[in-house]
């Protein structure tokens, strides 16, 4: 089965998946319960796209860092970018179970999350994943309260370009997998072990690295002090505002913060990450502080 | 002339100043055309109100980084939170010319930027800023094209943090005073040296430090490559997607990346702007790469 036989056109907003479609693009908890997600434009599709590609060549699909499988693809049949419809072709040239639609503008606007995008749609079913049996000896992160999608969206993408494959999440953050984070992420869930509902006491059962607290409020300071980047590290950034909790707090073996000027409160918590991640990075890279 | 008889309360979407509220609140383009701003919110009312405390302190209007005069403070009288009723008083206490007034809950969300916020909302004057008269020798940054607000707004936020005051921007980069990148700033517009509709060309005759260009694309490894810290220097960024144009590259001395992990493209340019400002603040504080 291939080429245009495969592709269905897509006519009523009666029918069930634009039905299905439309309840996850308008509510984020409708990707919790349904445990599928809507991604659009070009970048989310290429880089789902790769992924996909990735893993068939290592033909280890359990226990990698890719859980999620692409279900539907849908193209806006008129005024779609030559890129959207290329992104298309190349999904329909490969051997996976995924089922294709075109549909009319006004149709496709109904249910895409991203108004006036390139024209490609994502359904991507969301497994739930396993936890790590035993505590895993990896660098990873924790997201305590963190609620602003753009923020958490940025953290993962910032986490992936830093080198790191595992992040817990506490029962507060934002949902990871709604279009938004989604968006702002462009494309590094994919490629990531995504950890969900993580109290801050299950950390030690998840990673055996050192807990680190970043801290605005005080604690010691990031670039004089030598040697935390030694071994494994478990970052833990709070929310802005009332930062990391107390009960976040009490599992950090030490609290860093980051010298700013007086001037300024705090950063940005998707600014502190990437400073802290690089500035792990860095010293891995120079073996040095 | 204090206390109770200063307010004015606002009872009509005709009001002069309602009408005007509304248009800043619903189109950025307004702000630029007035001259004029809103900024809803106990943390940007307390970043204002102690930028003027502290320039009366200073008794230097001229020449400082503090181009902003709040006209109008506007109370939601029912349901403002407590915050916003003390910042509301503490403006009231200085003797400031500023107007005020309180809203009944339906008038104020008609007019204010933030859908349900605490309460307090202030209008800016935004005076035109003076360019240098000669170059600064100062560290600053070039923004080229970066349109996300948030992005602009945090970035902003992260230059204060690190110690820089004075930032110019493209002609296409987002409306600095927009209400959206005034809330992701968090505050720091009214501690910033911020000039507008600067082209390339026009960077040597604003500052004299070296012109370096954040590019993914290719450079000099940021953290291996030394003493590019040793002067002031001129960070540029370009926008997500394109980043700088070949325009600004030409005024660049050098162009330097952050190495990141071949599975991501690039960082969101917020977070490459926080990666490299605090490298360049960790270097001075501690004198060494």
């Amino acid at each position: 089965m291939s080429g245009t036989s495969r592709i269905q056109p897509l006519l009523s907003q009666d029918n069930p998946n634009v039905k299905r479609w439309k309840k996850i693009a308008s509510n984020p908890r409708s990707v919790k319960k349904l445990s599928r997600t809507l991604a659009e434009g070009a970048h989310l599709a290429a880089a789902a796209l790769e992924a996909l590609k990735r893993r068939r060549l290592s033909k280890t699909k359990e226990g990698n860092a890719l859980p999620f499988e692409v279900t539907s693809v849908i193209l806006r049949e008129d005024s779609a970018s030559e890129e959207a419809r290329s992104l298309f072709n190349r999904f329909l040239e490969e051997d996976l179970p995924i089922r294709f639609y075109t549909a009319p503008f006004a149709l496709y606007e109904a249910f895409t999350p991203v108004e006036n995008g390139v024209g490609i749609t994502l359904e991507i079913e969301i497994p739930s994943v396993k936890k790590p049996e035993k505590p895993l000896d990896v660098d990873a992160l924790y997201l305590d309260g963190v609620q602003d999608a753009g923020n958490v969206g940025t953290i993962l993408r910032t986490a992936l370009a830093a080198g790191i494959h595992h992040l817990a999440f506490s029962p507060k953050t934002a949902l990871l997998w709604s279009p938004k984070v989604l968006r702002a992420a462009m494309g590094a869930h994919f490629a990531l072990n995504l950890y969900e509902d993580v109290v801050a006491e299950e950390i030690p059962k998840l990673f055996s690295g050192e807990i680190l607290a970043a801290d605005a409020r005080g604690g010691r300071n990031l670039f004089t002090e030598s040697s935390w980047e030694k071994h494994p590290t478990v970052w833990m950034f709070g929310a802005e505002g009332p930062g990391l909790s107390e009960r976040a707090l009490s599992e950090a073996s030490a609290r860093y913060l980051i010298p700013i000027e007086s001037e300024c409160e705090s950063l940005n918590v998707a600014a502190a990450a990437a400073v802290i991640l690089f500035e792990q990075k860095r010293r891995r890279l120079l073996g040095c502080v």
